[in-house]
Order: C-alpha cells, then sequence, then structure tokens
C-alpha cells in the first residue's frame, strides 16, 4: 500500500521561498504568474500486512507529528490501495 | 487558474532524507512503514486570462527549469480550472 502526504503552509502564514522562485521566474520572462507557494511532499510506502484504516491512522499521527508542524502547515493524506 | 506540480526524486537516487524520516517514524514506534521519499510541492495561481494550454505549457516550461533538477528528479503538473 502507497500513502501520499501533502504539507502546505496555512494560508496567513509568509511564504518568502515561493516568493524567491516567483521573483526567478518572472526574471526568466514567464508572465501571468500570481502566485507560488512550496510545500512537501511526501511518498510512503506501507507494508501490505497492515490493513487500510490502521495504515491511515498511523500516517495521520506520523504526518502530524513528524511530517508537519500543525502550527503554521496543513497537511492532507491520501491513502492509495 | 491554479496549477500544482509535484517533484519526486528518480526511482533510482537515493533519499537519505527520506531514510532519515524513516528512522525518526520507527524510533516513535509506528510499525510497517517499509519506505517514505520526500519530494517538493508547489502550487501555482495563473493570472485567469491566461489560457489553459499556454498555462500548462509555461508550468511545463518553470517546472523543467526552475522547479526541478531533471537529471535527477521527475516531475508532474496538473491543472486545475
Amino acid at each position: 500500500m502507497k500513502a501520499k502526504v501533502y504539507v502546505t503552509l496555512k494560508s496567513g502564514v509568509l511564504d518568502p521561498q515561493g516568493k524567491a522562485i516567483q521573483h526567478s521566474v518572472e526574471s526568466l520572462g514567464h508572465r501571468g504568474i500570481a502566485d507560488i507557494r512550496q510545500g512537501k511532499y511526501f511518498e510512503i510506502a506501507v507494508d501490505p500486512e497492515i490493513s487500510e484504516s490502521d495504515a491511515r491512522s498511523s500516517i495521520e499521527h506520523i504526518a502530524a507529528d513528524v511530517l508537519a508542524n500543525p502550527v503554521i502547515e496543513d497537511y492532507r493524506v491520501e491513502i492509495e490501495a
């Protein structure tokens, strides 16, 4: 089983890295880019003998405790069979 | 219009950061996690007057030139209306 976790900054939190990327992109001549925000993405392989509900609960804990900082970041978990 | 870009290490490329996260997760007592790989995730807001095909071509160029290193990374672009 495979899980994907997406971690993004909450909407009120400034993203200087994203702004720097946006400026690079503009200086390369790309027009019409209003905003770029950077997040993190994790692919997690889960042993097949773990049930989907156990995997989801485990991955939710991992996302909240290790992968994201819930004070400034949101996360989203997707489980693929 | 919104675009999402996912950047992941190619499958043959070692991911020491992902391995470090995996060890942390195991030391916290989570069982059954076979592998963790870290990638990057970008949310790009595109001006609404840009057409979807122009946006896709622009974002594909941005992904290949700025967001990903195509020697060691793969990327995937999704456009949302």
